[in-house]
């Protein structure tokens, strides 16, 4: 199966500025894109990994858990998604999942889950409305449309397209890192080099409060 | 099998109180505990439902969606629900769930397949570190330890009495209601009481923004 992940190093996370500097943001965003990167490959679902980034400078001397292509462009994450999706569509490629770079609790485990699942169009909620992962079995039938509550949106698309939906509820895939907040549940329940990351920096948990310490803070 | 669930009806629900009256937040706190008793009555898994309450009068005059024994008790959540354990303990009875009335999202599905997990605990998490059910099949070697990361603490002492534990992961059922922002799951995502109370008061949601709406605001 195909896998596509949209990831911005520039201008990463800016609702975590009051806490990461931009380096620190940067490099944060990265390790969740390892984090994520390593669970699909370790699924071994997946033979095509791609990238879809707007710079190839942000990410060239990465060295990535496995072989993944990265591909270019400077639309926005809606453009791009459906002209990837069109060309998918043109070249009579089915199923591809999209999959967001900021969720590091993702684990092979609900990779093998979500994609055993049979609809024309599997959707991993995000907290807020959002969408975190689509598989879209049907690209020629199909356009993402994100940004507000893209989960509502995306139900509808696929509705009007007459495609079968099935909603794949886990909290773990639920939780995107957007902002401070959210650094608790990686904290939390994070096992990979995201929640590694943010503890060599020095922040931790208090677990009397589940609110974040910042402890000899880089 | 049997079920318990803690609910209070007096205070409930503060931090909602910036957008709630007191009495709107008690009938909202009673139609989520409706919404959750609903849902355990239709996985027809429970043959003792029973709530764990403060009072007897905040809920005497309700009609619950299925039979329902109220046991009171003045102690504090860790202080009642362990009582209730060593009582199940010393009456030789095994396998209770503990669910929290706040998360009215679940459903006869999540039910369901978490019952089905075979471990001695099983353990829904909450965000923010909470335990939003807990499946106890052996309440003689388990006492609960609600507040702060409650969910790390309830892995600790299963470990630590040698219990193996299942970690159910499901965003609707990590979904607890206590904040505004709360709520903005609820309308996207609740098809039951719950949702439906809070639209008949004039909340609802801007599916551009993913924010609350208030609406000819009663």
């Amino acid at each position: 199966m195909r896998v596509v992940i949209p990831f911005k190093k520039e201008n990463a996370k800016t609702r975590l500025s009051e806490i990461l500097s931009e380096k620190q943001r940067q490099d944060f965003a990265l390790e969740m894109l390892l984090d994520v990167i390593s669970e699909l490959e370790a699924s071994e679902k997946f033979n095509e990994i791609e990238i879809l980034n707007s710079s190839i400078f942000s990410i060239m001397n990465t060295e990535f858990p496995g072989n993944v292509n990265v591909l270019l462009s400077e639309k926005d994450l809606n453009g791009a998604l459906n002209e990837y999706l069109e060309k998918l569509a043109s070249h009579n490629m089915d199923e591809v999942l999209i999959i967001m770079a900021d969720m590091p609790l993702v684990t092979k485990k609900h990779l093998l889950e979500l994609t055993s699942l049979t609809a024309d169009l599997v959707i991993a909620p995000g907290s807020r409305g959002g969408t975190n992962a689509l598989l879209i079995r049907k690209p020629d039938k199909f356009h993402v449309d994100y940004y507000g509550t893209s989960f509502l949106d995306h139900l509808k698309i696929a509705e009007e397209a007459g495609l079968s939906v099935d909603i794949y509820d886990s909290f773990m895939m639920s939780t995107d890192i957007d902002e401070p907040k959210d650094l608790v549940e990686l904290l939390i329940h994070g096992k990979g080099r995201a929640a590694q990351y943010l503890r060599s920096i020095g922040i931790t948990l208090d677990t009397n409060t589940a609110r974040l310490v910042f402890n000899n803070y880089k």
